[in-house]
């Protein structure tokens, strides 16, 4: 402290003195000239009256801001390492990163959070962490690991988590599930955030789910929505994710009044968004294009999280805070030039400097254990001729409960119709080698040869596949665990594309480009042998997940979501 | 936490209804009609659905706030106990206030803080506490106790203490004073709140004491000083006391953009002041009649200050939240009608209902420990003919060093001159019975017989006393010591007028109203020997604060503030 007192008085020149820039001041929405003076991690002083610096970075001409904060993220879904991401996130101007860890809990439990933190230490970007509240996410599928109340207590009190992670479960909050309740009051004893997730929940419903103790919500969908959260007290975390984008229907709802409230979120984000859009400054831009003042969008990417997640050390270029800063080369389309995380220059000009990174390596990186598959382990039985169906809905992740006649083979088995495209899926249990394996019918995805299989598959990852033949879906399953997890194309008894998820079958080693471009050759061969969606393997992922209507299947069975339960093929 | 959510959900009838009200929504700036759901100390639901209740109470044509927040009060200054000060603060819409206890720590240290920390248990006004800083507040005077950076840690551990007080010592902070970086890092260590004190600092100095870690001002006096402490960072609360009124100055540097960052607070105030205005309606008829927008002024003294200190479970009208509710008639007037805290009416009509009250004991109601005086203990010797002289000032609480011919008895100790009006000034340690005791001549004070006496001098509470003659101050301080604290008026050997303030030399256990009127008569009796200010015992009061340019008093001398040293009587 000694130092940066020094600093700010004037006794000592800057560290790293930032000059000539215009800063945006998130605490007034002002915009004026101004230096930065830094010392060591902090800033020491903002004014025009600092001019030394033991180094100096000639702003003249640029907006300065404080370092973005994506204030929730499944890393899990970039496909990305920590170092990956952070390297990406940095080149963009992002400096904090909230993380739910929620898809690795569902695969190793305690251990798979601590992997993630593990090998996202001592890095330009802080990776700071929700505990998951819902692992599983129901009781209706296995999967790796679950998180007990005593589980969310401990995990509360390490050092880099910040509180509870989206609680998903919002009918176990109304029907007062001690377990639930208790995982509320630990974080709530010590003051500490707690995150929500309750679409649609709106009334009377909603007033419960806020007085347990939940105060934020990403999933909203309308504006009205929007407004009925934030004036019962939720902070509205705005998402424009991947497979989820609000922005274009919640930013009406950000008033100046209300504005404070509501943040920016990414939640779930593919390479190739990552890619073609950014990280938060693609919400700036597209927020700002909106009509957004550009003030406002800064607060609700800076001050707004800090202040939602008690972060009091940084989203503001004030002294004492940590010297997380960025400079925009103009406030519409956000390019940001430089990018300064506590107090060193770690990217610039859209490149960030190397670093050293930790990896991953032990049991994170074994974790798909499967119990022999063979040509019959897809045998499918039905006594009478109809069958109920998942039904893809395009563009959505909800399906359709459906009832068709379906075709036999010479042993009275359910074979598929292609030229129906009704094909089978299976859902193998994948971390106990249980032999567990869920099967079905699902229309919609339009495989007309070959099978498709992802360990990537919401909320347990289990293995899910599939195929057209069952000699196509066993080579599938099989060459994901040879990968370890990860995505498979097969075509006629041959490996047509495939790609590895080591880590916990969820993510990759390879760099964002990488990543991309092995989506896109996986992407082709599947839609070479006849998938329909523009995103297949993202479609098959949310197949397994039974919270979203109508039918889906989990390594339990066909989930009616509406019943929530596992009924029969059988269709009366 | 169950029997809320049922409440929420609509399953059973809130334990209270308020029905019909207008709630004034501090997260959107809205009004609009809903009605409260209350169960237990909690608000439940807030809607227009919500229709049962076990009692009811009908608020219709009234506008529903959340109860108000003082976010800065030296209750000492009041004089009154903290069940008395609640009882007022109650009957005026405050439901919680934060309470920096310097004065009685000056006094008593730990003892005296935990004192008002019991005495004010379980009220009906949630009293939180700010551990002082600045105990003692120089080393140029004599407290009765001192906190050393150990026992603010100790302090901070405790439940109902906050964070860490105005941090007065800015010359310390700057200098970076060991002990006083301390205090500030046992504060940031478990991110606690930490107040400042910084008037007129501005520039590189206002960045360092910001960098240090202080993270609010009271002290603004110019617009321009609040616009550049916001922009730094700093929480500007704004201040409307007895002693400082800083409202219509500041009023325009809050902004629509900046105004989630200033709150409002009273920090002293007397009891006739209370009785004549108000608590914090004061500031919001007051504010509000000065062009501020109703909803804006309502957030500075609910959600505002409950950000600022981290009082996440109140401050807002939402589910979840502390009930703590007010009704208003009007949104100019601000005539507050109902008080409910903790799901409880606690005041209707400005009556607050009777509740169980703590008193206070021991150590506390016996401080006053003098050595005893004599005719002779107030004899000033000087050597030549000139002595310097502390000038009042009129209306201000700084003063002036002047140089002036006295006049000697035939022992050749300098006497008072009432028709010049230069008196006798003494400051008589009381904590310690050391028998030091500080001697000095004022002018302005305009006495023309007799004297007055009063254990209220900040900072540290020693007993100071002025007269025309020594026979009239020795008395005077006597009647003091019998008191054990107080004010004392004494005309020519008899006692005038005086008031008990036996706890901690600092309280008194009257009511408000008994109080000010037995002020009102001490003001007559003063005024009647001749006394000029409007509020004697207030001025007296800052005379010996050696912190405040330019001749002060205390035991150990006459202080030069400039020099920040004790200077000799004798004027060369």
């Amino acid at each position: 402290m000694e130092s940066l007192i020094d600093v700010s008085k004037g006794d000592r020149p800057a560290d790293l003195l930032l000059r000539g820039g215009k800063i945006v001041n998130v605490f007034t929405g002002e915009i004026y000239p101004a230096n930065i003076a830094i010392a060591g991690e902090w800033i020491a002083g903002v004014g025009t009256d600092y001019t030394e610096g033991i180094e100096t970075i000639d702003v003249e001409g640029l907006f300065i801001a404080p370092g973005l904060i994506n204030g929730h993220l499944h890393l899990e879904s970039s496909l990305l390492s920590p170092a990956e991401y952070a390297r990406f996130a940095l080149s963009h101007g992002t400096t904090t990163v909230i993380l739910d860890p929620h898809e690795i809990a569902n695969v190793l439990g305690i251990e798979g959070i601590h992997a993630l933190i593990n090998a996202s230490k001592d890095l330009p970007v802080d990776f700071l962490f929700m505990a998951p509240s819902c692992v599983p996410a129901t009781h209706l599928e296995t999967a790796g690991a679950s998180l007990s109340s005593t589980d969310i207590e401990k995990l509360l009190h390490e050092p880099r988590i910040l509180g509870l992670g989206e609680m998903m479960n919002f009918p176990g909050v109304l029907h007062q599930d001690p377990e639930v309740l208790k995982k509320i009051r630990a974080a709530q004893k010590d003051r500490r955030p707690i995150d929500g997730h309750a679409p649609l929940l709106l009334g009377k419903s909603l007033n419960a789910y806020i007085a347990s103790g939940i105060e934020s919500d990403h999933e909203c969908t309308r504006k009205e929505e929007a407004e009925e959260k934030i004036r019962l007290g939720m902070w509205l975390m705005i998402r424009e994710g991947t497979a989820a984008k609000n922005l274009a229907e919640l930013l009406p709802a950000v008033t100046p009044q209300n504005s404070r409230r509501c943040l920016f979120v990414l939640d779930d984000l593919e390479p190739a968004d990552l890619l073609k859009y950014g990280e938060m400054d693609h919400l700036l831009r597209k927020s700002t294009q909106m009509g957004l003042d550009p003030g406002t969008a800064i607060q609700m990417a800076t001050l707004n999280p800090a202040e939602r997640f008690g972060l009091h050390d940084r989203g503001a270029l004030a002294p004492g805070r940590r010297a997380d800063i960025i400079s925009i080369s103009n406030l519409k389309g956000f390019n940001v030039r430089h990018v300064i995380k506590n107090g060193k220059v770690a990217a610039q000009g859209g490149k960030a400097y190397s670093f050293p990174r930790r990896h991953f390596d032990g049991a994170v990186l074994s974790t798909v254990k499967i119990k022999p598959v063979d040509e019959f382990s897809f045998d499918l039985d039905l006594k009478g001729e109809n069958a109920w169906v998942i039904g893809l809905v395009p563009d959505q992740i909800l399906t359709q409960k459906i009832r068709l006649k379906v075709k036999k083979d010479f042993r009275g088995k359910v074979v598929c119709s292609p030229e129906a495209d009704i094909l089978k899926i299976a859902v193998v249990e994948r971390h106990r080698a249980s032999g567990q394996i869920g099967l079905g019918l699902i229309r919609g995805l339009g495989l007309k040869r070959g099978a498709m299989a992802t360990s990537v598959a919401h909320d347990s990852h289990n293995i899910l596949v599939v195929g057209v033949h069952d000699r196509d879906m066993k080579m599938a399953v099989q060459e994901i665990e040879k990968l370890q997890g990860g995505f498979v194309v097969v075509e006629e008894g041959k490996i047509k594309a495939s790609l590895s998820l080591p880590v916990a079958g969820l993510m990759s080693m390879l760099t964002a480009e990488e990543l991309a471009s092995r989506m896109e050759d996986l992407n082709h061969a599947a839609h070479e042998i006849g998938a329909i969606p523009k995103n297949p393997f993202l479609t098959l992922s949310f197949l397994a997940l039974p919270v979203i209507p109508e039918l889906k299947i989990t390594d339990q069975g066909l989930v009616d979501v509406s019943e929530f339960r596992v009924i029969p093929l059988e269709a009366p």
